[in-house]
């Protein structure tokens, strides 16, 4: 993909408004739905097993996020993504503080093996610790920089036949073709909660329109980020302006802004 | 009711801050938490049969939100609509993806059946399918208009003896009575999600201080919006500048504003 | 501690940012997340017992908050609590809605009773419930005035071994050694859901970093609730301004604004 068709994707998304059916933490349900339906998409945060089979027949993708992980939810979650694969949609795995507990990093692997088509989204340590390599993680923060992380992505995409999407100081997207490296967004997000989960279902919203690199969701975050970034005074108010610069953005503007380069 | 009694019911919800008992989503539990306290109510969110009994003794009406239903929360959601029952109070039922999954449809008829004083505020689609017509639904966003809905919603008044709500373009507050159509509100709102939702707990707030009808809260929150709307670039701001507007909203302005006619 | 200590905290807690695990209720886990990380704190919403023990052998301290308590949930927090206890680190408790119901009642004092480092904070009709005085509560606001719960507080000083924090007009902190009145903070402060409960979080923060009085978590939000109000037209952007100004604040305005006697 090229800048010209990862901009034009944003118009593409709006056009058809692709149904993502979240199955997503307590803490980041509210924020990923508000992200999804300021970028254009059509949000529903489900988890029962009494309509998973439903919602995939006509779901245009499957979020699956593990950040408040417990025995409860983790059948659901892997029921999830059967349907998933028995309706040929693509599951986005948010392996959330992977590597922070053996609980965690289990259940990312179980997922992400399970899943036919699948994007990994999380930052530097969970992937490297969804890689089997030895992570620095402290919560559900990064301690690894993204560039450190590169490798582990690579044996992702290999061992799950996935795409990966590392976030970070730099963002990296990996495929078996290629790897990019995107240069937006602003040091201020992480201290947004669940920031990186709104980049999950957004790529989520992407995959349901047939862009499964997950470079658009990356490439447009990033820009999103970037320019919120830049009215605000803090992390509350980053919070307010992405999902007004989310609404607002157009293909221009990502052309314009976006740092992308294959490395 | 006439627009001098609605724009009045805001003081009167203010005078007497009534306890508003929510058995909610999780996506909306906090913004709806503070629509609530914004607009004077003082609200809970609770749903443990623990407890129930206890809060339902003492709360000014119970509001049920289907919008992440599973099997653990539904004999709660029925346990609790048992114990308003017993304690005369109104149950205002927000049946959330109505018509998306059948679990959904069966579980918010089964509620509507149930519940002995009822308010039901659903967007068209939701309402529609609760009636058991053939509606038009893609997740949680209606995708029929709110005029078509408004036979669905007879249907519901008679069906369920309860007040109906149809929120959209236009809003419609159908009784046994009369067929109100509202026109205030903007078409940022379904940007923010939960909009719905919080127009529901306001339902209650108001049913708390004796106004059944669904007018007053889908007026004020009409007119609320509508001021919020002029003042945002988007959706973030939005939700932010909702939440200022109903805290410090007025009778005079309310009166100023309501677009409200019988038809 | 005097106020230049107090002051002082905010530094170290920024330094060493600590990790802050949270068994949360669902109304508040977003924005107690974002008020963790915009003081400087890593914070992690995590509550499953498969997790709990490994997540305790790191964790800088426990925040347990029973605002949306269930039987699903008690057994969580309990083995927490137990985990804490066998990794030594101090428990934070927030009895939401203790005294509105005989289940929070009787949970909050199962949890302060089990905690063998623990710190309390409540408003008024919260601390008064807990222990065991005629409490004036509607819901999980506070009818009491805080300074007619000194005396409950040092109640459960005496009885929990505990340091008690009570919000509301006017913040006390109590200790075995002594009794502390703050004067920060704003009127508009309760018309935000769960800043009590971003309280009780705060306080684990500077708890991870030694400071386990509650004094330094007090000062702090009354000086960052009272700068933001100033900015802000009604709740919804007193909650944006105060997620900036925790992010923005810095120990000399701490020192210039902390209103603080021993009584």
């Amino acid at each position: 993909m090229d800048k010209q068709q990862i901009a034009q994707s944003l118009q593409t998304l709006r056009d058809s408004k692709p149904l993502v059916v979240n199955v997503t933490n307590y803490v980041v349900m509210n924020n990923t739905a508000n992200a999804l339906l300021a970028i254009g998409a059509s949000p529903i945060m489900a988890h029962s097993a009494q309509e998973m089979a439903e919602m995939m027949s006509f779901a245009g993708c499957l979020v699956i996020n593990i950040g408040t992980l417990d025995s409860v939810w983790i059948p659901r979650m892997l029921f999830a993504v059967e349907q998933a694969n028995i309706n040929g949609k693509t599951v986005i795995l948010d392996p959330v503080g992977c590597g922070a507990s053996t609980l965690r990093t289990e259940v990312s692997r179980q997922i992400a093996e399970q899943a036919d088509k699948l994007i990994i989204r999380g930052n530097a340590s969970e992937i490297i610790a969804l890689a089997g390599e030895q992570a620095q993680s402290k919560g559900v923060d990064a301690l690894d920089s993204s560039d450190s992380a590169v490798n582990a992505a690579k044996f992702c995409v290999e061992q799950y036949g996935a795409n990966v999407v590392i976030s970070g100081a730099s963002d990296y997207v990996v495929t078996a073709e290629a790897t990019y490296k995107l240069d937006n967004g602003h040091e201020m997000m992480p201290y947004v909660t669940g920031m990186g989960c709104s980049h999950t279902a957004i790529t989520g919203a992407f995959a349901a329109v047939g862009e499964v690199t997950g470079l658009a969701a990356t490439a447009i975050l990033g820009v999103a980020g970037e320019i919120a970034a830049e009215k605000s005074a803090g992390p509350g108010s980053l919070q307010m302006n992405l999902l007004d610069t989310l609404y607002l953005l157009d293909v221009e503007t990502v052309l314009a802004r976006l740092k992308l380069q294959q490395v």
